[in-house]
């Protein structure tokens, strides 16, 4: 994650001073073909298709029945308008989906809602992802469109496959509403890998050696948790609004799951500040650490120093090399010496002790 | 308090993507059985059943009387259910009882209130404790679940037992209200147990000498009394809308309790503040009396070093071995030195007195 | 104030759980006697009595003169029950006059304004006190509830014996924003007290030599300061309150007097987060000077150090016993070594001087 | 400013307890006449009186025209107190036009506003100069009282002698808004120069050698940035309060002047910030640098001491006086010895360069 | 950007007390001719006129079409008073053109609205610029109002160019919108450079060696992300009131799109926030950098000294003269004195290693 900015430069020249709705895929994920999957349903039965053709998606509109049209792959940005004009999408709407910098949002519009959110998950190969994604609520019908073919939304596919689900028997409002509590219920298990790699630092700092790379392993968490900060946050606001909108499109029933959704992003809101109080009390604590060692550092040098170096002084005098020094030629004096010198250092040791320095 | 997270993610694993309502227990205190308390009194008298068979507690929700039903270990997620479906319970609050993970919060539904509090307590082993509890207020009946069998309530049953008290007159509102005040009222023996630890950790940082496990209780304080904030801190907010809400299940005459009430949780949270407060001072404390002890060592150090090391080189001078060197050969060259090694002594120890490192 | 909440924590255990407004005095200052002061007054004239039997205050109420019935003493809960039940006051209100714990706050019932506040004052013995004083407004009585004898009232006394004074044209809430504007003056003088503690530190951490009591003193304020804020802080909204109700208790030419003593409660609180930096700073500042402090100590060592460990080598060298050392048996050698050793202490010197250490 | 404490707390204990209204001035600023100066204005002509009687401005108030009355010297309470009472003011506007110590605020009365301002500027003597100043706004007058005679109304008064001016068309209302926007313009003056301390003491904690002095003049500015904050900060909702006034004393197209100062004021409030910003930031400059010195410091010592000491201890060695010491006795020992001493050197010179040290 | 204050403070000198409205440039860039463009366009076509004679854009105002007349150079203060004039300006919106100090606001007057903004770019030259620059939006013109010829528009010129273009289909507040979110859009390029240099930095610190020079690096960060900061953290307000505003200047179509602005503000605000919290962490990051290179240093001085000054001890021992010493004589001293001294190496080494010193 060093270098994208130059690449993004590039990208931001080119939009600056266009015109808003100018169609412009700014992400780095490219998908050879748009996948789109279209799910048909209602409490009686589902249509599931897979295509790679905007104009299957067409027919949908029309029924009666709740559809999800999921897009795959945001560098295909003609399909991607085709649909859009289709469904009579604002050219800002357009705009806004394929803008991958946007941060979330929700826009309420006369006959849809449009949302803007941030997928957090591991993928296949276990990384950590961040995608994109943005989802088109009108009265029957729900748009979602991604970056990459990979979701989290397994889950919910099975639900609608489930003719028993309450989602078969409520409107696309509980749709949107499964898509999104999904979303945010993967947010608590990214954010407690997060706690989990925080904990790991935390024993290094405290019980085993923290080393000169340690104050970057925690600078580093302190950017991600900066990161998922920026995109969890304002979902409190996105969520609340959706909730609290006078929208038909949104059934009474359905207000309380949102409300749900709410109470759970707050939650992890919560978790985000704990985690980022815990890692700026990391530093602290490193810092500490260091001092401390530095201190028992600094302690050796100076017993050994303050033993030594008059010891030494003593030695010293009597190494001169004066014709006249009567101790030289007294008989004991090498063995008295050596008792001075013992008392010195027993009395060092002695103050210390008292100091508890040692 | 090291390694839950494994555990815990495991169980989020199990509910992403789950329809909402799902019954789960996220918890980790088991029980073998549910048990049921039931109470069931009004002016005249007091039933008191206590069962493990759920169906037990049907029966009261018809009478007149006020009823309190307790269920204690949520494990058993069957008879929650069932018991949750009697009431008329709604699938999120059925899920929210369970989710032990939970924040303090309340939901009004048409009929009832659904009140999710944390109850802090020392248990019978004097352990610290933390429960998460549940509570469902209706027109005449308040249902409560909880982790664990013990709990804080024996003041509030032998009220009920009391023919005269006010808990006998008053409405299921103000049952509920005991009960919350209860629980308030017992964060205040928790939060004192803190400051009585920061005030053992101030003492030892000021007056003992701090060692390198004293930055360690520092931190786990610090995140202890993020915990407890983190209960405590919503509150506010719950008690606050239960006393403004307009439901007529608070009656008008109890609001002035929960007001009373509120600001309990006000001075609590208050308290905790200033207790933050003297945790994170601890830290800088430690620091400037480490950084202190340092600054002694290294006067030391420097004292000794200034003194010796001059006084070393003049009697290296006289070691060595020139023929031609004329001091050596007059007679009182080794008391002069004598007398000079002592005026440097001396001078320095001024020089030190006038600079007041001694 | 060092061991007061074993104490505490006592007192606190008999109260959880119990039905609120069960009386039970919580603080530490016992007396002897209930001493009860009423002063009766009207245009007209002024009766003052001095009694130690509660039931003696009963007959003011049903006079149409204003009522100031101020008690000291609240270890005597009987007889302060006995005043509440005969003035109507609320359980809650009875609970709240004893708990000294308890936060400022205002209440609002129908007939009457129950205050919360904290009396700061040098007592006689000018020492620092902190007093729980509750005061009860009504339509023509003031009720205020008192630890101790002492207290700062003398000037509205005075001023309800001056037949001139305002106090004795306006109604109760008059004398109730007397007596709280007295609190509120007296705030000023507690915290100015709290400015020369501050300077004086500063003045020690500046210009003297701090010493290792120093921090203990910066802490110890610190702590203070806190401890006035909580007692001053909740102020701003009493007053706000009061003056904002639309109680007809509160008389309409009297709202500009409360608020100029919200005015004045504003500044007291700006002055104590003035306060708060400026011993926050202190703390900053002793670091500074003590790391000063160390920096010129290791200056010193590293001259000594670096100008004499060169010069002792040398002489070491010319002290060694080869047989074969050419410069031993040279004639000046000894005078050219001191003249070498003397060129490198000056240019030792002129390094040190450059490098602006010296 | 070290001192002022004692006096003020004399003053304070003074006023504690009296009624409100009772005159007194607490300032510091003493004049022995009254200065009282007249204007007297409309369209068609200026009268100017300057007098020490304040009779002489009674007669003003019921002419026509607008009037504006400056007192200076605040210590003459008698007479501000007569043309207070002339003018009908209440006994709180009384104490605070005397209370020196109050906070910027705005009252509004009934037939007038009271606005309490802090006038920050640089007197004859190029000093800086804090001076409390209120202002009553009526119908067709405004009234000033200002601590000394000096003051920044001149651009004002030859506005008012320019028959073509804005000032003469427009009412009392427009004559504050000039006055209130004198003020403020000050501040940026004001606030400027203290822009030009911080930069002064920025180059020298950079550039040039900080000293043990620095950190009392960070210290300094520091506490100067809180007292001007103080005196600015509240003036923010002082305008906006009286611009969104509903009083027909301000007139509505007079509304766009008090607005735009509002803005100068919100701009001065945000310098002020930014300057608190640099002075905090200073500090820790001052520390690093300060660290950074300790630190060129330590790495001279080091060096010094690791190449000397080993070499020292090999002189040592071959100082001993053993008769078995073989190399003492051969022929080329001594040059051998140099040569491994110049080794070690090179040695140790490339290890620290290798570690940029050097 | 060293010394602009004391000049400034002669301009602000010269305005403190002036009238409202009186024009006087206050900035430093001078143009010799006021460089006027107008495009005067609808659907059907464009009239592109450039001209130095502000007389040249009156006729546009009657005409039905959208008037947009671009001014450059402030300096020339008559020619933009004699537009205001003609425009119908308030003097005050003609002293906020001039004042280039003013921070980012919008003034809504009857039938116009005044914006002012910061435009920040990089010139010809590559250097960064912050430009003020003043919008005047009324029913069918927009005036923009610029300090220097070159600017960012020209985007924005080619889309009126272009009669297909959204632009030419609006009113006048689609114009204000493409000209506002064109100096928004720049933003994101302005900030991303910063984003640069504070990585730049970040890895100057991390990996290579920070030298003295890098707290000033940083603390010049720091300033201009305050600087950057202040320019666009009040367009929050000022885009959002435009939105919400109820003259009918602003179409409901239009709204959306001054919406999307709006959240574009947002996100600048938030990216500016995170390399504010950056550049802050990055000076904890070089301390804690110094501070670990500091401990390496004095490790490696306490390692030698601890070596080599007991064995310098020995050494001086066996350097004393004395007549009766033993182990002198003795055959074999030497070889095991040597052992001695090896063994204490060992020794020493083996402490080190077990403290990891080494």
């Amino acid at each position: 994650m060093r270098k994208p900015h130059k690449s993004k430069k590039k990208r931001i020249a080119k939009t600056i001073g266009k015109a808003p709705g100018a169609d412009g895929y700014v992400g780095q994920k490219f998908r050879e073909t748009t996948d789109i999957e279209i799910q048909d349903y209602s409490k009686e039965g589902v249509h599931v298709i897979k295509t790679n053709n905007v104009e299957d998606a067409f027919k949908f509109k029309t029924t009666d029945q709740i559809t999800w049209i999921n897009v795959n792959g945001l560098n295909h940005t003609e399909e991607i308008s085709k649909l859009g004009h289709y469904y009579g999408l604002h050219p800002l709407v357009m705009e806004d989906i394929l803008n991958t910098d946007h941060r979330p949002k929700v826009d309420e519009y006369e006959d849809y809602f449009f949302v803007v959110l941030k997928m957090l998950y591991f993928n296949k190969d276990e990384q950590f992802t961040v995608e994109h994604i943005s989802l088109v609520l009108g009265k029957n019908y729900v748009l979602t469109f991604q970056e990459s073919e990979e979701d989290i939304f397994d889950s919910v596919r099975s639900r609608i496959a489930n003719p028993e689900s309450r989602i078969r028997m409520f409107g696309a409002d509980y749709l949107a509403f499964a898509l999104i509590d999904t979303i945010v219920d993967n947010y608590f298990a990214v954010i407690e890998d997060f706690g989990e790699k925080i904990e790991a630092l935390e024993d290094q700092v405290f019980n085993e050696n923290p080393d000169d790379e340690t104050p970057k392993s925690i600078q580093f968490l302190k950017r991600e948790v900066l990161k998922i900060r920026r995109s969890v946050f304002p979902l409190r606001e996105v969520i609340s609004r959706i909730e609290k909108s006078e929208n038909p499109i949104i059934e009474e029933r359905n207000r309380d799951y949102y409300r749900d959704t709410y109470d759970h992003v707050i939650q992890i809101n919560e978790n985000i500040e704990i985690y980022r109080d815990m890692v700026w009390g990391l530093m602290d604590m490193y810092m500490t650490t260091v001092s401390n060692k530095m201190n028992n550092i600094m302690k050796v040098l100076t017993i050994i120093a303050t033993i030594f170096i008059p010891l030494t002084f003593i030695a010293g005098i009597y190494g001169m090399n004066f014709e006249h020094m009567p101790e030289l030629h007294y008989k004991y004096s090498y063995y008295i010496l050596w008792a001075v010198m013992v008392l010195v250092f027993l009395g060092m040791l002695y103050y210390f002790r008292r100091k508890r320095w040692l």
